[in-house]
């Protein structure tokens, strides 16, 4: 399931005991979008590329790989991993409610999922941590024709 | 697909001309929440299931069905409705990404869907106005035992 | 599967008599997006929703339902009827080197299909008619953040 | 999921800097068709596949392999890749009312995927390019007897 | 699963005790491709539908929806009924020997599915009479482009 | 999916340039058959094991497995090869016709997949050849009791 | 799932105080295979249906219903019930045990599922009662040609 | 799908020209139940699992992975191997009615899949031999608390 | 998905205020397996089925259909309600670790789910109340033959 | 399916003839808890991590492995391992009772499958030992926003 550039990424990202926090100070780009980039999701300018594979001290090899658009989509049709399928069950129970909200908001159409950027912050609480997931994505409203 | 007290009260609030954010200001929650009760997605207390009940203009037959904690989950395994889709795609796409970070931040646990807000905003931008969704949920560490 | 107003408005398009390349002139939008509002996977504004109405011969009841967004995607998951299993076909057998293409010519990113046409054209061979199905679609960049 | 022989093809196209434009005039075929038969999609005759084989730089083993029928179709069954998945979305949506469409401009059958031909053209737009995907196949009406 | 139409056509045929075999010289046409239209997995002409309608006694109704172009495929994924599952098990274990032998034979390309008949005839042995099934499509070269 | 036996016979095979038609004669059985011993679809006796692997100029060690019953079907539930898919969507719409005439000819009871053979023929046609498959199986009726 | 005439059947049994076992003496019939036509899995002569109908206590208008061949086939496609769910463990666990001790004592070929029969006894055990099922299906050899 | 230690204890068992019948005698137990065993399927007392290696002339190697419980279930949601499918086939077919004999006769319950033997006998008949599959599973009443 | 005697029932308890824990006190047995016989998992004495009939407030006509063996199983595939999920998860995430400690406890063998009773307990806690689940099912050793 | 260092562990604990119990005793930690480490379902401290690596005669290279959180999830969509399914009809059977009887004792939401402990005790019963399994996870009410 996962590449193995994927692997040898995170090896050696843990070998150089290097943070994405971190690595987003060095390429200037938000650590959700370098973990995609490292999972093959994403693909990066040949500069970025470079910016991070000299982070994790590894050699030029990988640079070219990290610059071509991949096939994307990364697991099984339902997800078994808890952290993963809470964002299906999220969709499943929350999918119709947010698309009617948007539509009153928006009109008919859609979130981009392509133009579009996903933060993950930490939100300390007392009564313990939250997790904070903020997806923005452009609205595109269907074009007639 | 869609349970029948859901098509009579989005049908109720068309007819009334109301929209989620008027019910968001009489109810005192969040438009998403109030959506996803309609969908019988989420259970209202006795006083919030009148409260919406009486905005949208209806008789009291529907009040206890509203607190009624459902059969949750709305549509089928992969959704096929385009917007909804993009949800199914971000968690294709992003999903381990996302692990990723959230393990690198939290340490191995998962983010709750239940004790778990989501909030739907449009971003105004003149090269075409935004979605933002917001979600918040409590970060849950596995348990040893 | 198809929805009772798509099958009442086809009926009345059969006893009228009425084609759709006719709703085409008096609507001023293609044939096929028609058809789509029809089987409610586009929504009409109010104006385009009475005049097809009106052009069918029915009542105004009809009207705001066809300007409401609906949940979109008609079939199961993989078709069985062969006119539209040929689409399903032509995504496995060319969808790569589609993809390949697509990369090649405009970078990392997909075509849109919300902002996005779709036309059906009769081409008349002698050796038997030809189908011209011809998509057009923003290219969207997938978004660095 | 990706042939081996398709990887090697890739890895030396790359290599050699050479464009699926280039080598359209180099076959004289399109740039798609020959997508489709690096990918084992489409089968070359002899004489295409060792000009294929030629401009990329590489030795005559691949040619008898790129001549043969393949068994075709590279993918899930319902695609995660966002580019391949807006195809299968189009197919949900608009499946239908193509349908409607073919079967009123030229009666009961189907568009053939076989006697078939597919373009990808650049549009250029200041709002945006766009990707302009062409279909072109033959009606198939359907046969009684 | 089986449409009202056909349940009805099937009543009214059981009731005038008339066979598919009687239907075929009436109309001049295979009895299979009869039992299809029956099905509502082809369509007739006017002319046709009147004659299967008259012969089976039963009024002008149905003719119209007789002669529309259906959404064809019956049944579920892999079929449970013995008699269709072995068509399954056909296509399972002899597919790939068919493929071999039908691309020795004509190149690379299918046996077209809607250019194409159907019969089923009974062969009378003592040793147990045998179905014999003859599918006749033409072959449709890939095109190249 | 392909049994490495297969690879190997079916690249002798071409090695030696030898037909399916040419094996038919030399094995005295029908090609389909044979291309079904390759396949590990069908088991040969010792002596057409013998006739077969000769004929491919290939040593005695693949005798013993294709005399062998093998775990046959060869593919995914729903095939994704245009030329073996139109079997299924023959069965998808002809499926039910079909059992119809069947039950009608011969009464309950279903045709023999494995008391059962089938051909491949060739019949050539000025408007484009066609492709004839001739499946003969013996009709078992349900036993009572 | 449960047809209609099924559930008819069975309330009319379960008026009456009548056993399958009783049935079974009435018919002359194995009391599986009378449940099988009650389920409309198998077919009865006119004769049989109408003692069995008449034993039931109902009118004739079940009997010819009774007599025709049905879609066969019951459920989903993994059981959920958990006593006909051990059939499919049954299968999924001993499946290639006995295919290998069937193909070692008859040679390449099936136990026939329709030349075939199927009892359920009790067999009375200190210990707790025992379900004996004995199957006994003819075997097919597969046919060479 | 056939685990390496089958493989290799099927090729022994082969080499040494040894049936299931004669490992029966030798063991002690039925031939479907080693056959169990050797498809990892069942698992073997150390003195049982050093008779068989021995009894097919292997080293001791194979002993302990022959006693230990293993991860049961070998096959494809649906088999497609035609002698498996037959017992998915029965299941489909007269699971319903063996459900309503066997509550008849016994209550509310299964037969159980654990406490459970299987025997395959063949029945010589001068119309075709028959395959006995007897199976015998005590019945498990469902537990009130 | 819920059958009707279910949602009968339900709503006749709601109206008569009365809790499982009532049930369990009126009829002496547990308030889980008492919601099975609610939901037609598990089948009531006729006594059973009567106490529970008029406790509820209910007439005589649904005691018959409680002492049914019902087709048990309630919901999809995989179950989108969050609460069900919850231990279709724990069975993803703790199946093999448990199977590991139970062959190591018991040998080989199940836990059966049919002599097996479960209960549910609330725990106070002041950091949360837990809910605890204790599933209590004889150990069946696979029977050797 | 079972990752490589879980066969490596299960391994050297068979070797050093080690329980699951003694490990429980070394590590001061629940044994289902542990064999979840060892099937990568849970992740350990360093220190638990050296402990039980040391426990199992290792050296130290697989000790960060364990501390890492994995991807979760081991299995197919539903089981075919009959104790594992066990659990599958278990949540298939009494998934809506327990929900009902868990929303009547703690309102609307779940128990947490994170916040959670699993235990599994063998108790000895002279009519055969009983498995006891026993759940504990928190009560996590839906949030309201």
């Amino acid at each position: 399931m996962i590449p193995e550039i994927t692997q040898k990424l995170l090896a050696a990202k843990k070998a150089k005991g290097i943070s994405f926090a971190d690595l987003e100070k060095i390429l200037g780009r938000d650590e959700v979008w370098i973990a995609a980039v490292i999972y093959r999701q994403a693909s990066a300018s040949e500069e970025e590329a470079k910016k991070l594979i000299e982070a994790l001290g590894l050699g030029g090899i990988y640079v070219q790989e990290l610059t071509e658009p991949s096939v994307k989509g990364l697991g099984p049709v339902v997800p078994t991993d808890p952290l993963i399928y809470r964002f299906y069950e999220i969709m499943q129970v929350y999918g119709m409610p947010i698309k009617e909200v948007i539509h009153e908001k928006f009109g008919d159409g859609i979130m981009s999922a392509i133009d579009f950027t996903l933060d993950v912050e930490k939100e300390e609480d007392p009564k313990g941590d939250r997790v904070k997931v903020i997806m923005n994505g452009k609205f595109l409203p269907y074009k007639k024709w």
